[in-house]
């Protein structure tokens, strides 16, 4: 029994995936609202605003943060990025599950903010096949590439915090895996109304 | 990556189907191993010694207790009931997912020794179906049931024990709950090694 929609937060390092499992998620289920991030950071090339996010100035992304209108906010190489709180909590409450694709810093604060909320790692299944999918990406020069898989080691030392770790070998898998997990977190005692069984 | 098997334990009131969803559960699932119960109660119709439970005598039962032979043993409605614990043990090393269908008293007294086990409690869809589901079996006289569900006001109390509650409408639904439930603990991060990542 379902009182609200669950709130998904999937993490994970630039290549592992996130994007792509939330992509093949959404076409599966029905009944789920992907939040658009905000983000100061320049679009990628084909990036659509509203779409891939909301692409801010520096200005009025800081006038948003005053007027606390995120859900989690954090700076991410040089860059800030934030979770628009409205859409998600009237998703929550029609009963829609919300995913955000954000990075741990933000995952962190959202968990502290929505306890009940779920915390999903996607890893690649090894550092050079992560490293071999951010040169196929193509997308990042370099020079990026080698810091992002400096940040990974860093990043490792935070799965603890997450709830669930997901090895994306092929997106199939792990999608069947993220689905497992909604199902299996709407069966946690908390969803439930007992008065019936007195 | 799942270093060991998982250890499930499931529970809940009498009729609830608990048996009834591990049978099914066994015949879609290869490398699961179902704990065969010792016990002191009678054999009821049809049940075979060392299939259903290990039918002991009340001395044979204390004297294996003397011996730590139980993973966690309870007395329910004036038997012995307990879990061997070498089989158990066994079946865990060598990968295979293990289930008991144990009362709440030794659910609790598994999380304590064995604290990633994980514990689901199967409910009915409300007392009324339970009692219909009580009588249709007919194995328990009429005084049995009404015992049976003075106490389920008693067991609902230990359900925030649990890490998950799976109403039983149909079998092949609570079965696909439970299937999840496997795949999403398996997700956890104690079952992975991060140093490839490092």
């Amino acid at each position: 029994m379902v009182l609200k929609g669950l709130l998904l937060v999937i993490s994970g390092p630039s290549g592992a995936g996130k994007g792509t499992v939330c992509q093949a998620l959404l076409k599966k289920k029905q009944n789920m609202y992907l939040s658009v991030s905000a983000t100061t950071r320049q679009p990628r090339s084909g990036e659509i605003q509203g779409v891939n996010y909301w692409f801010k100035t520096k200005e009025e992304f800081e006038h948003l943060l005053v007027e606390d209108q995120f859900l989690e906010y954090a700076r991410v190489y040089d860059n800030y990025y934030g979770t628009p709180r409205l859409e998600v909590e009237k998703a929550l409450e029609t009963g829609k599950d919300v995913i955000l694709e954000i990075d741990i810093q933000g995952a962190l604060q959202v968990k502290e903010k929505m306890p009940n909320s779920v915390l999903v790692f996607i890893v690649p299944p090894s550092l050079t096949e992560l490293k071999t999918r951010l040169v196929n990406r193509g997308t990042d020069s370099a020079a990026e590439i080698e810091k992002r898989l400096k940040c990974v080691a860093e990043e490792i030392k935070y799965i603890s915090s997450y709830g669930y770790i997901v090895i994306n070998n092929t997106v199939n898998e792990a999608v069947g895996k993220v689905e497992a997990i909604l199902i299996a977190e709407k069966c946690r005692p908390y969803y439930y109304d007992f008065a019936k069984y007195l």
